[in-house]
């Protein structure tokens, strides 16, 4: 037996492109390098107000870099990341609470789907355009993820409890000890030290750290542990 | 003979440390993929108020993991970055005026020194938490360089003239029109497109557009075409 993985936790928000990218890369070597990746559905919105950043879409010349830059990577990252038309309505008017609110209530019940719910809510949003805030919506991402409809109602009617709201924010709070002032955040519990890496572009000094090998954001399956 | 080398224009500043961390980057595998890489100094406070940024410092949060990741990131890329310990003033008070109209004139009259006195600026101001303001730390950083110190002082004697002023300006200018809302960026002319990317972490993404090889941000010297 080897020495035992190395705790990584994943705080994002579905609302959040750079989320999705940094998703998938940290799914693919969550089989290759010796790691427990925890999946954290997090409230971008509340990590936008605690730390008192502004979305950067709001400055013209950002959002525009943004648009071209998510294009880009999604190409490099091979995930089929996609503007919505109406970027605003969707980001800041429209919001993500009630998907990451069943994000939560997944997790808490049904961790195993996690991976797969989280996907398929950034597949409607973030690739065709489609939404992620009325409760059909929600239950068509988690049926195209394969849960049974019965469960996947199940766990929509428990997104106004006490116990998956608070879980939320409970979640959100953590990121925020942990520094987040935007999402992805990747937390990485080596031996003796925590290191926080913002976004979805520090994965290969994430491999550094670690001491395991990047081989780019689309790794040869070959080389899996499985 | 093979294909025409492509063009990168980097534009940096040397008040930037992820300036310095691209520019080390690049300036390694200037000679391993098929580029021709122009050095442009840029003037950051420029393009800050042009673009409506702020600097990300001023948002606290930011400013911790800035501290953190510029620490790690030096570790891995393998450039001695440390922050200054007055990091406000060195900022946002002193600047780096003098310092990139100095470059702007090394870069119109001694462009092969260019990069040398480049670096040894970034050597005095993020690694040694020394002055980049005054005549004569940036004659101190030229003859570090190896510039004959006659060559220095007539180059700093220029510093004030509209010639040297003016080309600051626009270059500062051409970085404003590509889109920069900050620094560094690099513009990579391709033959049907040109991509700009922000920041000293998508070179791999840059690699990737290029259609050259990404060996990490510290490429093994054996592989030089040199």
């Amino acid at each position: 037996m080897g020495p035992l993985p190395r705790t990584l936790e994943l705080f994002y928000d579905v609302l959040s492109p750079y989320s999705w990218l940094g998703f998938e890369v940290l799914c693919r070597y969550k089989n290759i390098w010796n790691i427990s990746l925890q999946l954290r559905p997090t409230f971008i919105a509340g990590i936008m107000k605690d730390s008192g950043n502004q979305p950067p879409a709001l400055l013209p010349r950002k959002a525009q870099y943004l648009r071209n830059d998510v294009r880009l990577l999604g190409q490099h990252v091979q995930v089929p990341v996609q503007f919505p038309k109406d970027f605003f309505s969707v980001i800041l008017e429209k919001g993500s609470l009630s998907a990451m609110r069943f994000l939560t209530a997944v997790s808490m019940e049904h961790p195993e789907m996690l991976e797969k719910v989280s996907r398929e809510l950034w597949m409607r949003v973030w690739s065709r355009d489609e939404d992620i805030t009325e409760p059909q919506s929600i239950l068509a991402a988690a049926e195209k993820a394969g849960m049974p409809s019965e469960q996947a109602r199940g766990l929509l009617e428990k997104i106004s409890t006490p116990k998956v709201k608070n879980k939320l924010k409970e979640t959100t709070e953590a990121a925020c000890k942990y520094g987040a002032f935007g999402l992805p955040i990747t937390v990485a519990h080596l031996d003796n030290q925590t290191h926080v890496l913002f976004g979805s572009d520090r994965m290969e000094l994430l491999a550094h750290l670690l001491g395991e090998k990047w081989m780019g954001p689309v790794p040869p399956a070959t080389n899996a542990r499985l």
